[in-house]
């Protein structure tokens, strides 16, 4: 089958430029969602878009979709990403998946390659939650489910998402006609970099996304005596610290050992009270995460976790307490797809390897209601959301190249 | 030897006055130095003092001397402790020092028990530090070590050292006449609470206190790298957090397993940054705190854990930084005093042991001039600078007792 390929210097060029615009910060790229940043922002992509005669227009949440003309009344292959950003981030997360579907619209126009499918960008509302809480908003709408409630999130100024989506002249109460049902997608694929350092470290080039990972978080507190420093015996403490850092150990350790290679255990937070330097700690209050890609992977693991952490607690005569916080359900992604991403990075001469994802995307959200598939390329040394952030121009050209050839596949 | 017995009615019901006078907390006692409620609780003082014949003054630093009026030419006996508080602190902590001091003298005036020198009641400037920080204030000065410098500490408000006295009408330049030169006082006593709970659980009534503890103190800040929490395999991990609890442990292992039964060894404070619950944590920084009596405990006890921190650090592939913060020298008490205290309470057949201080003391400056020793009565549970803080009425009895009767003939 003949290959298509990208105009590297026009995708790389893009990607240069997109991060100025709207970019609020000197340190990194900072555009959050629904502000006058990220409106610039899509607004660039649309008179880029038309400057190809593509079309495009904004659905009531915000997501901005472009397309070519023709072909309108099928149900369309949709590529996509985000351009909102953490505070101080990089030019790549979000942002090259947005251009490598722009790029890849611009060459099936340039190329005039004929397909029976429309193919649609998507730039998503609000990915990151760097400013409304919880984040993937837009593919929230779009399977539907962005309750009302939700249009009550208020960012750090106390404006609420209902009156960020007005003051860009949209109108929340159409939130349920932005709303796809099944069928009325044929496929979506996302290019996203790794953001972490799986591929970089294996030196391959294209990672097969085959799900985007579940997550278990759970809030523990752990109590034992706060006491003076100098006045209380080791024989005599309950010291809530040491405990915990028994329970940070076990958490790593047991997630290591598991044999289960992609599962992941973080302590990411914690705090001591009342953290004097001369007093014994009497309490400390961290966060336990788990992901994996398989549910019964993450029951056995939290499983373990919980029962070594109630261990602990009783040989060091402190107190447990272990609350669950919101869960995230794995999203298998589709099979065919995954195939047909391989098969083309085959063709395409890329090395590659199946991966999962685990950090969210919207396209877990898109996996509900159409098959559905990701492209990850490198990031170098896994840095993120982080000024630092970097993947090679070579890497951004061949995840295009194998998107744009993916969507013809698509949508043949 | 014939023994005299304090008022035990009137010990008590004063314990529980001063409690309540100038105390500006609902939750404990709070009185700050140099406050209107510390300047009420000096008053309530000498008010109390000049009912029983006794005089008393104010030295620059806001001192309070309370003695009979007869003798005063030769070096005196002091007997002392503090009326500041911690934030809701207890009712025991300095205030039975001063009281047993007051009940002291006041029984010696009663009984007429013939001296051959003065004894004097000491009641000392900012024991605790919750106002300015670093304590011991009175005492420093009475042995001329608290310099110009010490005099600009401000307090929460802004208010320095300096305009807080001269708020009391005192002149911090009349601070050289406070200090007193090694001859000019003939002994030093003071009485307080453990603020441990060795005394409690081991059923004893009186701790000879040998010494005050030395005090090592160390910022360690420990580097890794962080990193997504969803998307960083556990083998590409360098976290900071998982390496520091590591130290926290070794830090009580290896004070436990020294052998040296007294020596503590406490991490307080601990911070961990980003410290987001999806995030490796990528800089953890800690306090390592030491304390012993003697100083080549503290130097042995320091050495291994550095040496087990460097360890773990090069294991974990995380850099370790590792800072002296200031230091406390032991303070060993005079064998001499200690040997007629533990006489005193052998005659009175009280139980007692031998014990070092694992608090600093305003006794740890006076035993630098004069020869210093302290009692210490049981804390129950070791509580202390809290509310609950509790020593039972048969206690504080018993240890004034012990202080009278120490005082006879140190002062014989």
């Amino acid at each position: 089958m003949s290959m298509l390929f990208v105009n590297e210097e026009r995708l790389l060029k893009s990607l240069e430029e997109l991060s100025l615009v709207g970019n609020s910060s000197d340190k990194g790229v900072t555009r959050f969602a629904l502000t006058p940043g990220d409106l610039q922002a899509r607004q660039w992509l649309q008179a880029r878009a038309s400057q190809y005669d593509l079309r495009s227009h904004f659905d009531a949440v915000g997501n901005l979709f472009i397309y070519a003309q023709d072909a309108q009344e099928q149900p369309p292959v949709i590529v996509g990403s985000h351009v909102d950003t953490v505070p101080n981030g990089g030019r790549y997360d979000g942002a090259l998946g947005v251009l490598a579907g722009l790029e890849s619209l611009i060459r099936l126009q340039e190329t005039q390659t004929p397909l029976s499918r429309p193919v649609w960008l998507a730039v998503w509302t609000e990915e990151e939650g760097s400013r409304f809480s919880g984040g993937l908003i837009g593919s929230r709408a779009i399977i539907g489910e962005l309750g009302k409630e939700e249009l009550k999130l208020t960012d750090a100024d106390g404006i609420s998402l209902a009156e960020a989506l007005c003051s860009w002249g949209l109108n929340p109460d159409d939130l349920p006609q932005a709303a796809r049902k099944p069928g009325q997608i044929h496929a979506y694929v996302e290019l996203h970099i790794e953001q972490g350092a799986k591929l970089d470290v294996a030196k391959e080039q294209i990672g097969v996304v085959t799900g985007i990972v579940g997550i278990r978080r759970y809030n523990v507190s752990v109590k034992g005596q706060a006491n003076h420093a100098g006045t209380t015996p080791m024989n005599l403490r309950r010291d809530a610290l040491v405990a915990a850092s028994l329970m940070v150990q076990a958490v790593e350790q047991i997630v290591r050992d598991s044999g289960h290679l992609e599962a992941v255990g973080t302590v990411g937070k914690l705090q001591v009270y009342p953290g004097g330097v001369n007093v014994v700690p009497g309490q400390v209050d961290f966060t336990v995460e788990i992901r994996d890609i398989k549910m019964e992977v993450m029951d056995e693991l939290v499983a373990k976790v919980r029962t070594r952490l109630q261990e602990i607690a009783a040989e060091r005569h402190v107190e447990l307490t272990w609350e669950a916080a919101p869960a995230v359900t794995p999203s298998l992604l589709d099979e065919s797809v995954q195939q047909t991403i391989a098969q083309v990075a085959n063709e395409l001469g890329y090395s590659w390897r199946y991966m999962p994802s685990g950090a969210g995307h919207d396209a877990q959200h898109l996996a509900r209601i159409c098959p559905t598939g990701m492209i990850f390329v490198p990031s170098k040394d896994g840095i993120s959301h982080s000024p630092a952030e970097y993947t090679a121009d070579e890497d951004c050209v061949r995840g295009t190249n194998v998107l744009l050839n993916t969507i013809v596949r698509l949508a043949k």
